[in-house]
């Protein structure tokens, strides 16, 4: 399954699956919570050299806290908050800087990203043909 | 092909296939990483009310990070982190503390736990009666 509609699988059956005896689920709607309490957002992400997740063993792994503040072990928490915040957590959003130029060498990494973002499962994973090419997308998400 | 053909032929394609231009194998095995590297321990814990976490969303969300140093926003990370040293990384070998005691309510609460673990990938879950049952189990890796 493409990755795109991996990601909108994974949405959709997450809002629409989501649980009988729960009585929390106004915490996964931003915006809906109660005062006091916000949806999770905590997320790990991973990355390694291969084609596909399946078969790589991760190199480096980081975390991302991004509610109720952004902390973790990504390099730059605070700017990737607000990044995954202005692509409403759509990982496949993040597009190309303008500016970056890399070689096109086949060296291909994996990206993983698994957790919750605002309160919604995340099983995310994408190729990039290098590194390079990785951390040209997006500001600093896939930079770590 | 008997079990441990098979075995030994994954771990075998698993060798081989990881890694062609990768040269950081050495990462994922503890105690074989180069100086000054290590093999990542990054996780996300999360917990919700329901039976299995396919229909439940997530209530509560936590990271905890064990290499190079303990730290995230689980409430007590170096602890968890020890503890979970002391399990291998076996999340099903924390047993019950002694002296818990739990109502037999059937409220149940299923916990996640996705990333990395000593460079290993982690997807796991595990269905508990009610909270305190949850928090009965080890110390304080599911106590979040």
């Amino acid at each position: 399954m493409p990755t795109t509609a991996r990601w909108a699988a994974t949405l959709t059956l997450t809002a629409t699956a989501v649980c009988g005896p729960l009585t929390g689920t106004a915490l996964a709607a931003p915006g809906n919570a109660p005062s006091g309490l916000y949806a999770p957002s905590a997320l790990v992400l991973t990355v390694g050299h291969g084609h596909s997740a399946a078969g790589v063993t991760p190199e480096r792994a980081v975390t991302l806290n991004c509610a109720p503040t952004a902390s973790g072990t990504h390099p730059a928490a605070t700017q990737a908050c607000a990044e995954l915040q202005g692509a409403d957590g759509d990982f496949d959003a993040l597009t190309v800087r303008d500016g970056v130029v890399c070689t096109k060498q086949f060296d291909p990494v994996v990206v993983t990203v698994d957790g919750v973002w605002q309160g919604k499962r995340v099983s995310y994973e994408r190729t990039f043909a290098n590194e390079c090419v990785k951390s040209s997308y997006g500001t600093t998400v896939f930079t770590f």
